[in-house]
């Protein structure tokens, strides 16, 4: 049930060497993000961190502590550069154990497909001790659920997958709403406009993204509220703003 | 002139709610974790903040002090939600001035176009007092460097020509070297010999990165290293245990 009136916030640990090396583009950030909106929860933070025990281990205990919900991605394969449930076991004060329907799960998955369980497998049974599982139906190797950290994979299907399992299980409060109003202009050309329609609605903000399409610059502005008169009013005035100073802008954005 | 046995590190700071939404998919952190690693610095944290004063604060101090060099993209634009400058110069404990070459930059940009340095975009001469200018050929408003700290653009291209204007300025190490190799294999099928691989060679790291693709699972190996011979080493030892394990593999990944 929705609490319209507390803000409820997580995080994010985005853990991988390949992310900070440039190798690959993240896209888990962009993923969970718009996930929580749908959820009524609000991504406070994001930090990406290297394949260190101790920076996963520091930036999971700020978090968790900081949010009420902490999510991390990657680190949870069946490879030695896989540490992420050794550093939350060890961010929890817990020790690493072997869960019994991970396991099964693992067999299943393996010997299903004419294959065996090696050791090597069996690390994603791996769980801090407490934990719950999050089913993941790509791949066999489940995601980590314990207190208010959720432990995921970090390739974007196999979290997308755990996302989807989580959907309607965190409680959360109003979602923020947002609208998005386009205009081919250069965003200093109407920033005192912007700020007046922020100021006249305390319960909204407008955020002011600038471009450069087709040789033109323009920005799209988006305004957020989770209280949708609030929204309503805003946008109105808004617009209102930018005809009064003759500019076309186009309702949904550019 | 490069210092082979020390180690430079950078943290990057990405400012925006925008990128907290989901609304806007980040570019900026693959693309100065790329620009890092040819300047032979290598990317040690990332930290996504909301565009709130306090926040950035927290931010940019906890991670100035943990690098040699801390970067920050967003929020430097001319409109009210950009209050990276005033954060900045907060973390630092000095006053907000006009930087006098940055008003005489933006005042020929906009008059060269027929318009007017209004108050918005004067906005974008505001510096932390002691700071210089990172040029900025795209769009008039420059980025700023002060002490370790390098402050950007959060538009991709208006970044990367910020970035350009500091290649070569930045005192690094040795680049950190990578090869990579590609197995159409199950990473838990071969995660044996890369723990092996690994543990033959201390001055070189193997990072392993499961896909699935064409239907089919694949990982690509990328060895890592300073030292141009280890890495040879590593790779061969790697190559060698694949193709005893009979594994077909592809330099240079797949």
């Amino acid at each position: 049930m929705p609490t319209a009136d507390r803000i409820w916030t997580a995080a994010l640990v985005v853990i991988g060497d390949e992310i900070l090396s440039g190798r690959t583009h993240d896209k888990n950030i962009a993923q969970v993000a718009s996930w929580l909106q749908v959820q009524g929860i609000r991504l406070g933070e994001v930090r990406v961190v290297p394949d260190l025990e101790d920076r996963i281990v520091e930036a999971v205990n700020a978090l968790r502590a900081a949010h009420d919900y902490l999510f991390t991605t990657g680190g949870i394969g069946p490879t030695h550069d896989d540490i992420t449930v050794d550093a939350i076991a060890k961010a929890l004060g817990v020790p690493v154990v072997v869960h019994p329907e991970a396991r099964a799960m693992l067999e299943r998955y393996y010997t299903g497909r004419g294959s065996a369980l090696t050791d090597a497998r069996l690390r994603m049974a791996r769980v801090p001790q407490g934990a719950e599982l999050i089913p993941n139906r790509m791949s066999g190797a489940p995601g980590i659920r314990i207190g208010n950290l959720f432990v995921m994979a970090g390739v974007p299907h196999i979290t997308a997958g755990m996302l989807d399992a989580l959907t309607g299980e965190l409680e959360g409060g109003a979602p923020l709403l947002s609208e998005t109003i386009g205009c081919w202009t250069a965003e200093s050309e109407v920033a005192d406009l912007l700020r007046e329609a922020e100021k006249a609605h305390p319960a909204a903000q407008i955020g002011s993204y600038p471009f450069f399409r087709e040789g033109k610059v323009g920005a799209n502005f988006v305004v957020r509220s989770t209280d949708a008169g609030e929204l309503r009013s805003c946008v109105d005035t808004l617009c209102d703003a930018l005809a009064s100073a003759g500019r076309d802008f186009t309702p949904g954005g550019i």
